[in-house]
């Protein structure tokens, strides 16, 4: 999903709604996004109880609205912002791709978001997943072993026989590590035009790499 | 689904691939149905750990199978008769009823199932979910309280916002007393022909009534 442009216009169109002015909301997105990794950091290590990422994106946004001097929002308005992430517009490619994978092979998401959000967003955009897996089915972010090893469990497969697809070279790195075949999809302006990182395929880690996910589809047979 | 006939016609081809004859397969089907809620209650009391359907399904089968003096299986074998329950073909209704609600709401099955069982039913039988929820995601077993409230706050909604669908008046009480809205569809034959129970909604735990998935659709407005 195209999140920095998805959040970045969503919190603008809502900020207009709200006559919230002088906030460049592409950055804004941007700092949202560099709380996600320490917010599940706290879970990972221990620190604290399995906590699903609405709750942790939401903690990360009160931060970033005191951060901004943004206030005078409802607790609603809060809980909307929030949910932006429930809003991502797909890559071009995603749907269709997706809709051929499906004919062939269960398709199912190992994300880091939690069921609600990972279920909104698939109904808003049209992704049709067979079932929606990953961190709150496993009460485990990734990369931890147990994300990935339980998605597989829950689907009564053995690892071998499941494909972790992802634009991250780390996620794959993870998935291997567990026995899981890997796929890997370039999304080079995820981060925005300057992006140094995941252009290319770590080798070590990736079985097949597609350009998108309708290559993807073709490559596997679909 | 209709797993009285499901069931019985899937382990009748299989015996007849394995040359397995003079076993009267209805009967068969009906009396594992017999150890389901016993096999659960052993989980719901708190005397066995968490554990999934598939493998309560398949230790009943075991004990069956030493009842009826089948011998000379293959461990494959008896997973395959296992996962007859992932074979299940739908009542005729469902895949319309289904994909017609699927347009204004999110579907989700809340069955007692685990996720691989419901995940291969839907792919073989056609059921459109939008994600599958209930017992696994849960780790409770219906008609425990938790099996309800847990699926409705993994779709981080109240329970006056979900509707437990259902063709068992038990489990539409005891979603009634969490605070869930309810939908009976009935399904007179489930038992067989001479079935007496559950042959029309009980008023006092049933908001909606409908003979069948369209018929639910059109009452939804979907």
């Amino acid at each position: 999903m195209d999140w920095r442009t998805s959040v970045s216009r969503d919190l603008e169109a809502f900020a207009r709604e709200r006559a919230v002015a002088g906030i460049d909301w592409l950055e804004f997105a941007v700092e949202w996004r560099k709380l996600y990794q320490p917010s599940m950091e706290e879970v990972r290590s221990g620190r604290r109880a399995w906590t699903i990422l609405d709750l942790l994106h939401r903690e990360s946004l009160e931060k970033l609205l005191e951060r901004y001097g943004i206030a005078g929002l409802t607790e609603a308005d809060i809980d909307h912002m929030s949910r932006a992430w429930h809003r991502l517009d797909p890559w071009p490619d995603v749907v269709e791709g997706l809709t051929r994978l499906k004919r062939r092979v269960i398709i199912a998401p190992c994300s880091n978001g939690n069921i609600a959000l990972i279920v909104n967003m698939a109904k808003r955009a049209g992704l049709p997943w067979d079932c929606v897996l990953g961190a709150e089915t496993a009460r485990a972010y990734k990369p931890m072993p147990q994300a990935y090893l339980a998605s597989c469990a829950q689907l009564g497969l053995p690892a071998a026989q499941v494909m972790m697809v992802a634009a991250h070279n780390a996620d794959l790195h993870a998935a291997k590590a567990q026995g899981l075949a890997t796929a890997f999809v370039a999304r080079p302006t995820e981060h925005g035009p300057g992006q140094r990182t995941d252009l290319a395929p770590d080798a070590a880690c990736v079985d097949v790499a597609a350009r998108d996910f309708v290559e993807l589809a073709r490559k596997l047979g679909c």
